[in-house]
């Protein structure tokens, strides 16, 4: 089957051809629909050979739909409750822990302390992914039905959705009535997270970007206020809030400056999530931020958090905004995504 | 292999001989060591004909451990994360849900809304249950390695002390500090749900039953109080709180007498749980209680209760007391709690 | 000042001339602006004589908004952080409890153990209410500034909407995406607790009542369904949950027909709150429900529930319709509201 | 009165004569009975000039308890529900905050967002404090009934238990049976917080710091383990968890080496809270610590959590280890703090 994988430090994606794959005791086979082009893939390849939890080559691409294509002995129909089945339309959890421990039990497999350990890797950062032909998915559990959702604008759900639910899902008892929240960066995880917060808090929300056009794009979203993220955000931060500062801070760029404005403005109590890889850190002390501030830089999500994430697409309450490739065109898109072209997220289209 | 089955309406517990069941895909096969025996059993046996939701016979035993004998296609080594392994001891998680919806993927699959439909049963309560030598369990995730524990010991565990532990875990913000907490009936549930309120709250404990051998027991596993269950017990209570009754009131025999008391004393703002089946009930409305007071009666916990469990019998901090039988005497057992002469946990060791 | 007061069982409210009441130690007078008119009120006035907790006559009148008059001792600039002043608009959180204790520490005056045997009741629910042209008010934690709210409709957000969004922030954590709340009564606190859930979950919400006219008023205010509430109304809710039945119902009626609806619907891990007095009840035991409903009767709300509640006001999420009559009219607003024909809530403007 | 002032910088703590303070409106005057001597003091007066949010001179103590010795207009018996009265034993909840915003009415006094610019200080930290003969508060909502506690040990509850048990409470949910909590640092806080853990979770606690004395002190307080705080602490811990680190870090010290050891050995989705001031930061970024560690620096506590620890405390749950000064020797046991050379908290006794 062709595949776009990471060989080779320094020389980016590449495309090649695998063998198929075929599924295993309680493995499923998917012929994938759609596969998302995600900001970390472009860590993973910056990243200093050696560093890296796993080996070379790796099928790139964690955010996956597909239709199942085989069951590999004891799944389907008979051992799971008759789901899933051959051809079913499902998109795949990719945060794949042990399934044993007490994290796992309670869905929270991002989680689990022994997935490293015992070799467990996500599809696309350390097990094969989903930029190819085929996907091998180790578990049903790791699977949820589509129901009726577009494939290509399912997929980024899975983490481009996913990663910013969980977090406003941890935090949203920070957000009463009355509270605001502040989303900086509107890209894939962005424009996602502004609806997530109108689904789920009554929050004003205020979102920060470079550019007019993604601004707009959190306006269309659901951003009550928007900011250029520039050196007069603070100010204007303090401003919209009566100096006391936003309730929780959603930070998707996470550079030493968007976090150096997060820690500066959060309020007394308030909460500040690290959702990007950019760089910049908060760094909490007494006196560092103001009192009581929470920091945190989340992982992925649950498994009932997709479902979750799934439910609001279904009501119509989350939209993703796609750019959509070929598989031959993955290479293109990762440029494009480094250089910050893509409005929404980019997806590879089988 | 042999078997206790409640065969025939008004017949109660037989012992019979039944083929050795085999795994299928998915499944793993447990030799039985230990299998608890619940009032839940009694009731299933007092049903009216035609009103329980399967049909009979049924192989009775819903409290498992064992070990495991073999492993169907799909399971295991490989499949698994190299978990469960034949010879592995294990209890069984037993409130099976359908696996894949919401509440399944949190680990609650105790309020699975589709498992009756789909015709998944418990094991003793629908599907071939513990009180024979051998058990099929549908699903590796319901296994839970026993990590040393003694298995008759943690037999109980799986529903005894699952059941409370799920009730009180889920109402501990209503026992912070200097908060009562009140345990009616010392029974098999009652004297692990004195335990388990030791270890995960403050709370003052009262203990509440008929005889000084079961307030004695009451003692042992940490009630700081013990009452007599009788017309003066609203008095004491009311007196031991200051008038204002005890934040928290388990009931685990739930008859009209118990679940009467429970609605009488509790605090504003308080909590009720009813875990047993005695045919009380608390009415809820406005003034047929204290403000706020809120009912439930929940049923058996979740998976990572379960691990809960284990983990506080793990380090003694919860300790099952069992009187044993033979397979062939669990009819005998059962008439044994039928007249209320079982300490403890009767539990059938294979 | 003239006032209404219930004074004789069986003779209903009276408009009555009383003597100005002036602010002792730490109380404040307010100028009334409005006073809501509540069911409980005709709850209070057909209650058997002698089984109310406060002696006659009583002002009514327990929703209420004002202009701070004159401020008692201890009260005010200086020893306040200069708040409340002369001439401030407020509004009055009536849930008046000791002060002292942990529920009155966290804001939780409305379940305050202490309040009934110290004598401290409600305005207009045992002190003297707000159908008066001045009311005392006991102590500034009691006073809300209304912030630019019109006073007309802000009155009845002090206990038609502070007691729905008690009850639904309590209950929040059962309605995540893909759930379905129930409203069941769409009068003065249904067509509220319908803009609350809007606000604060992303639950779909389906309200039950009996005209045409309240069900339009439901879908105003942003309801997703509306449902007749007759004899087809369980198997209404039944099809439009796929048999799982809703997650939590708001049961702003709780007459025999709504809670056993209620009781009968409700989905497994779901919530009941009762919210009306209309003689009904739920009765929890196993088996009286699907496993592990939760069902309570919450008693008004919080201090900082208050503030959300004017939060959400503030920003337009929540609007109340009111029907005005003048202080003299009040006999005519209870004859009106027990009549069933007030739409929204009636509100004595002075 | 006598009183002891930090006057100048540069000069520590000097004893001086001042006017005795009178109650205004609202107010209550307090006889001091004992006043807790606290690390933030020595920061405070090692604070750069101009860099304090106050003015000189101060008058020290925020830990306080008394007995009321006069009350102001608008306060006490027929404003206040016959409480406080003159005679009265009474503690003092010192995180003063402005008595009406949101934070406020939810006792989370500790959080209000408009305290300093309304120039509100808590005693000792800007107003004036209790190492005096008299203490003047601000409000009645300050004071906490001793109920019986003995006034010596109960006043570091105020501060060295508050703030302990503020962090624990808000993470307890981290602390499931299984887990393990790590306290760093045995001092005045530090033995409390093990206290406390032992009364609220049924985590394992897992002591840190130098001395053998300060281990032993642990090991009274509580602690399963205890461990010398040096550089094989890290290994210990990993090997005590079996390589998945501890649930919750309480660092008391936040030195450098400890904020470094809290973030290297936090477990995935675990908790950090930095109680201590010592020029120690965490940073939190993608990476830096295991996935999703939540870390704060939490501040005090809020009223009802002081109500809590005054519970536990009357319970014999927690007891503090005191030695005592008069008000004469207070600089001399601030020398002592400073030295390290106090074994549990310094208590001056008037």
């Amino acid at each position: 089957m062709r595949a776009v994988q990471y060989r080779t430090p320094g020389k980016g994606p590449e495309l090649v051809t695998l063998p198929d794959p075929e599924p295993g005791p309680g493995q499923v086979l998917l012929k994938v629909t759609a596969a998302g082009i995600c900001h970390s893939d472009l860590t993973l390849m910056d990243a200093e050979p050696g560093t890296l939890s796993f080996g070379l080559p790796v099928t790139l691409g964690h955010e996956a739909t597909g239709v199942v294509e085989a069951l590999g002995p004891g799944t389907g129909p008979g051992a799971d409750g008759g789901w899933p089945a051959v051809g079913d339309a499902v998109a795949v959890y990719g945060a794949w822990g042990c399934g044993a421990c007490r994290a796992c039990a309670e869905g929270r497999e991002n989680y689990c302390p022994y997935a490293p350990a015992q070799g467990i890797h996500p599809p696309g950062l350390g097990a094969p992914g989903a930029l190819a032909e085929y996907l091998l998915v180790d578990h049903t559990r790791h699977l949820v039905a589509l129901g009726g959702l577009d494939p290509v604008r399912a997929a980024p759900l899975t983490d481009a959705g996913l990663t910013p639910y969980h977090a406003i899902r941890a935090s949203r008892h920070k957000l009463p009535p009355g509270s605001t929240a502040v989303v900086i960066g509107v890209g894939g995880l962005g424009h996602l997270a502004v609806q997530i917060l109108r689904a789920l808090t009554p929050a004003r929300i205020v979102a920060l970007d470079l550019t007019g056009e993604r601004l707009a794009l959190a306006r269309n979203a659901g951003a009550h206020h928007t900011l250029v993220a520039d050196d007069g955000a603070r100010a204007a931060l303090d401003e919209l809030t009566g100096g006391q500062g936003p309730d929780a801070v959603y930070d998707l760029v996470a550079s030493p400056e968007t976090t150096a404005l997060a820690a500066a403005v959060t309020a007394a109590d308030g909460y500040i999530a690290l959702l990007g890889i950019g760089r910049g850190s908060v760094p909490v002390a007494f006196g560092a931020t103001r009192p009581g501030v929470t920091v945190t830089a989340p992982y992925w999500g649950t498994r009932q958090d997709l479902l979750d994430v799934f439910a609001l697409a279904r009501e119509g309450r989350v939209t993703t905004l796609t750019e959509t490739f070929t598989l031959e065109q993955a290479p293109l898109a990762y440029e494009r995504l480094r250089d910050g072209t893509v409005l929404g997220r980019a997806v590879v289209v089988l």
